[in-house]
This record gives C-alpha cells, sequence and structure tokens, in this order.
C-alpha cells in the first residue's frame, strides 16, 4: 500500500463517543425540567432521524440546510412527540447544541496527536463548520482544518464531499484517506477512488450492538483505535 | 464596544512575514540554479502581480482559480522576463510552494495562543486551504478552523468572503472581528457589517515603507501587535 499524503476523519461514531454525550446532556435538560423519559430511547431516536433528514436534503425535497438546522427539525419533533412543548425555546436551541459537545473517544486525542506528525488531518463530517469548530475547540482534537459537508452542499455519502475534500487539500482522491467506523461511508469513499481505514467503535450504539461485519481486504487499513491506526500508518 | 464572539485574521502580512520568507527562498533557489538577480526585488514584484491577478477573477476575465495557480501565472511571468526559462518545471512548482512556507512574525504563534483562550479564531485569507493549512502546519499557527476566499469563490474585498466567513461560523456579522495589517481589507469588512481590529505591520513591505495611515476611531480596536491586540480584547 503507498502511503496516503492526507486523513479525512468521518466525526459522529468515529472520533467522538455521540449516543454518551447525547444522552448525558438529555438527562440534565430533564433534571432542570422536571422531565422524566427514556433519555437513552430518545437519544437513539435523535440520530435515527438524522439520516432521513439529510436524505430529504440529498434528493432536493429539502433546500440546503445546516445539521444544526436538521437537528433542530427532529428535536421539535421528539419533543412534541413526548408531550414536551413548554419548554423555553432557548433551552431547546441549548440543547440542540449538545451535538457541539461531544466527548471523544478515549484513544482520539491521542490517536490524532501520532497521525499528525505524519500526515495532514482534517474532519470529513456532515456536521456543519461551527459545530465541528465548537466540538474540536471544545475537547482538544488537533485538527490541521476542519472540512465539512456544508462546504460542498452535498452531505456524504454524494461523491462531491469526499472529492471537494480531495481538491481542497490539494491532493487526488488516491492520496487522501478517510477513516471512519462505517462501511457505508468508507465503501463511497472507495467509490469515489479514496483510500479507505476502518477503525471499529462496537459502543458507538451502546452496549449489545456489535459493529457492522467488515469483509477481509474490503478497506486498506483496519484498525482498533486511532493509536493502532498510526502504527499501522506508520505515524 | 461589545466583545466579539470570533475572529477571523486576514495572513499574508498580518500573521506571517511573506516578504523576508520569500527573498529567503528566492536566494536559496537562485544559488541552487546559479542565478543571480535583485531577489528582494522579485519577491515584490511577485506580491505586486497578486492583487491584479485576483482583480482578473474578481471580474470575470478569468474562471475561479486558486492563489496557488495565480502565484505561478505571476511566477512564469517574472521567470520569463529575467530569462530564467530552463529551470526544471518540478523546481519551479517547488519554489510556487514557497507561500505555502511562510513563517509568522515574532508575537503571531504566543498572540494567536492568548487569543484562542477566549475567541474562535479562523483565518480569512484568499489564500487557498491547502496553503493555509500547510502554513498553520509548518509554523504552529494554532487556528481553530481554516477559511479560505477559496470557500466562497470571491476573493476578498468581494463582501461574500466577510459574510460567508460569519456565516459558516454562525455568528452574525457584527459578532465576527476581522483583524489585518491592511485598511482597504479593513474597510471592506466594516462595509459588510463586520468588527475591525487594525494591527501595523511597519516591516511588511521591508525598511523604509512605513505602514498606511489610519483615521483615530476608524477602527474598532488598533494594536502594535497579537500580543497587545489580545490584552486590549481582554483575552
Amino acid at each position: 500500500m503507498t502511503a496516503p499524503k492526507a486523513l479525512a476523519f468521518d466525526v459522529f461514531g468515529t472520533v467522538v463517543d455521540w449516543r454518551s454525550s447525547i444522552i448525558g446532556e438529555l438527562e440534565m435538560f430533564g433534571e432542570r425540567h422536571g422531565i422524566a423519559e427514556d433519555w437513552a430511547a430518545f437519544a437513539d431516536a435523535w440520530r435515527a432521524g438524522y439520516p432521513k433528514a439529510m436524505d430529504r436534503v440529498r434528493t432536493g425535497d429539502l433546500p440546503w440546510l445546516k445539521i444544526d438546522a436538521l437537528h433542530r427539525l427532529i428535536l421539535d419533533d421528539l419533543l412534541d412527540g413526548v408531550g414536551i412543548g413548554d419548554v423555553p425555546d432557548a433551552d431547546v436551541a441549548d440543547l440542540n447544541l449538545a451535538w457541539h459537545r461531544l466527548d471523544p473517544w478515549p484513544d482520539s486525542v491521542a490517536g490524532l496527536t501520532q497521525l499528525k506528525r505524519r500526515f495532514t488531518i482534517t474532519t470529513l463530517s456532515n456536521g456543519n463548520l461551527s459545530l465541528l469548530t465548537d466540538m474540536a475547540k471544545r475537547a482538544g482534537l488537533p485538527w490541521d482544518c476542519v472540512i465539512s459537508a456544508e462546504l460542498f452542499h452535498h452531505y456524504k455519502p454524494d461523491r462531491e464531499a469526499y472529492l471537494g475534500c480531495a481538491d481542497l487539500l490539494d491532493v487526488a482522491p488516491g492520496e487522501l484517506m478517510l477513516v471512519a467506523a462505517h462501511p457505508s461511508d468508507l465503501r463511497a469513499a472507495r467509490d469515489a477512488g479514496l483510500m479507505t481505514g476502518y477503525v471499529a467503535r462496537p459502543l458507538e450504539r451502546g452496549p449489545g450492538h456489535p459493529p457492522p461485519r467488515v469483509e477481509d481486504g474490503e478497506f486498506d487499513v483496519v484498525a482498533g483505535d486511532f493509536l493502532e491506526l498510526a502504527d499501522k500508518l506508520g505515524a
């Protein structure tokens, strides 16, 4: 395998543990407003609404909207669904920004720091740029730059997102490796000509949800975490 | 003055000393190829060609081109003009990337580090994203994110660049401060509704070229370097 010149990271689930973070934020929100709910189920439903909302943008059913706006649409529906309608708007807006405050997996900062010594490292996330910037600032994620699907007005897995990232970095698609915990993202990147690095995140959907099956040799590198990825890439 | 939420920095001349860096790179290039030239004058001519080339893009005379491509057009003309035509293309291409390897002013890294504690700090430069990313990585510039005119296909002083930066950061134009050593850039930012911070860089064009005159009260903050700017902004 030729070494890549740059690494682009999927973020939700790959770099940060969205589920634990969102459940924690929802629990605080519930305590503050005296609401008891199954917040783990609520978090899963919030996340589950997100690919559907993005697909409405990808197919043209909705105009371009940032993930912040899509998260808010889903959140408002979920709050209505459980009969929570009297919370002040500012509090709902703040809750929506919980996605800016996700905690990294334990190996993320150390692994990225090691990878950064050898490679240019960037996000390539459907999260909007301010979300990714706020998250990096809070969590100490040492990105060389922050690239979002927002810059292309094309959500992954649209080909434009992968190729747009390579163009901004001035590398050929084959010199850029997407790193992700999601085979579907990696397959779309591979179809666009990128290299692929799979990192398993077995706890992304909580305990008892094993990560997706990956065929031997399907991706260029497979690693258990970012530190192993760094070792395998010689960083 | 209300405090800004985010600071966007002009880069060439404001954060980095392009002139000394480019002269140094040209001298090395000359030595390697046995060419004697007035490299300071060559550097000044290279830089002088850049606003004209951008204006050709801004007026539609040229399609969108990255600064790397504009720098190369100007460089090829200048090399032809002094009769240097037999240098291998790879060496000219590498020389063109000298703009990715500019050194910061002595206060830049310390000042940005101090400002970053309180504010989101980003580039807002006409330099392309890979240029700004390479520069930050080499020089240790601690940006929270890297924003370039390239993302809007509008070079400063087009209004779209200033407003596009605010939109990506999810702040109102009036919550974003442009920091620059160039009054013309600051005036365009102010006209687009941004706050303005002027930092004098009296050595940008070499000794004996005093910085432009600035009227009292024309900009929201005036500072002698980034450390003074940080103090004045309470960071």
